[in-house]
């Protein structure tokens, strides 16, 4: 049992280690001796656990595609309990926690570029594209509650959203300034009086609403309100 | 002479599919030699125009840096020519040329993905930094021009559509439905309305205008209307 747990920690240390140093010094230039290095793991060991880079890299992958799934699903259980804001205010603070993620998770920043990279980890292995496709879902629903604005098509605004995000996200492997949370509030700020039903917008906090129901001081914008006005 | 031109061709062949290589393939994994076969040149030939992988990733970035500045300076002169719509529609414009430019030329596009890389071509070679500073400025001079509406920031417009640029260009190296024409009108034809202070809205093409002064048919968007009526 210690034994397996043992097991368990060297595969994860050998993760996240492959994601620290492909963020730094990108994927390809990465050898797998340099990784186990990192580890504190013997050759032998990572080959134990992983017989090749493209194992590695997929398991990297797969680890990230975990968190991505992990904010996702938070996303929306926080906006069942929460009641208000509907779709709309989920998906803000999903960008929010995304962006969070990029910022302080390694293994997230490797999945995404990994994303990128001319040669994919796996046929599907696109976490821009399973992005993509949450940001969709949250719209077609905030439509369906009657929360978008009536000239805007769903459809739209996701592409907008998802180009704008995955720019941040870009940006920000250079200048962590583009994945601050004043970055994107002041983003949804912007966007929100164009994308959001009269009723729905003033409900809305382009600062994001945190697990614990209160918004983050950090940022002072115009839709930034405590909410619990509204829920709780 | 002759000689001399035939120079300038192997030199700029050799960038030519070192910049393809580079994308298709990725910055690092791409041999010296493999880029001397693409380009149907000698080994030292190559090493006759470039010491190191390192000055032909560099001469690969500068080429891509001047297109650059060749579409930016474009849009500005057309739009001081049109004299209609102002920096905004200017701004509209470039975009267009920009994606354009990422659709069509590999060199740009491998500008840009060199400005992704972990480790920098040079200090400050950062095309998305040249293409930020671009935005910005154009959103000033819009600002001024009375163009804005009243609640938007120029900065703030600017991160929205440089995160937005950047995001569209890194989803379009896996996908070029994102760099399509449709797109972007699509994006502007969201955004404008919000950006835009209500009497230049209505000047506003979303569509972008093409050198001609005729915008491109593909579009159909609200805001796509012939320019002819405004200008000329």
């Amino acid at each position: 049992m210690a034994q397996q747990e043992r097991a368990v920690r060297t595969r994860n240390a050998l993760i996240e280690s492959a994601a620290e140093l492909f963020s730094k010094d990108g994927f390809d230039v990465v050898s797998l001796s340099t990784i186990s290095n990192r580890a504190g793991v013997s050759n032998g060991a990572l080959h134990f656990h992983f017989a090749s880079k493209a194992a590695l890299t997929a398991a990297v992958w797969e680890a990230a595609a975990q968190r991505l799934r992990q904010i996702t699903h938070e996303g929306a259980a926080r906006g069942q309990a929460a009641g208000s804001g509907g779709a709309l205010q989920v998906l803000v603070d999903t960008t929010h926690a995304l962006l969070r993620g990029l910022r302080h998770d390694v293994i997230l920043r490797a999945g995404f570029d990994l994303s990128e990279s001319p040669v994919p980890v796996a046929p599907g292995a696109d976490l821009r594209r399973r992005w993509q496709a949450w940001v969709e879902s949250l719209l077609v629903q905030a439509a369906r509650e009657g929360a978008l604005a009536r000239d805007v098509a769903p459809q739209d605004a996701a592409h907008a959203v998802v180009a704008a995000t995955i720019g941040f996200g870009a940006l920000g492997s250079r200048n962590a300034q583009w994945l601050s949370q004043s970055m994107l509030t002041r983003f949804w700020a912007l966007l929100l009086p164009r994308l959001a039903a009269e009723p729905a917008l003033k409900e809305l906090v382009a600062s994001g609403r945190r697990r614990e129901g209160v918004p983050v001081p950090e940022a002072a914008s115009p839709l930034h309100r405590p909410v619990t006005r509204q829920s709780a």
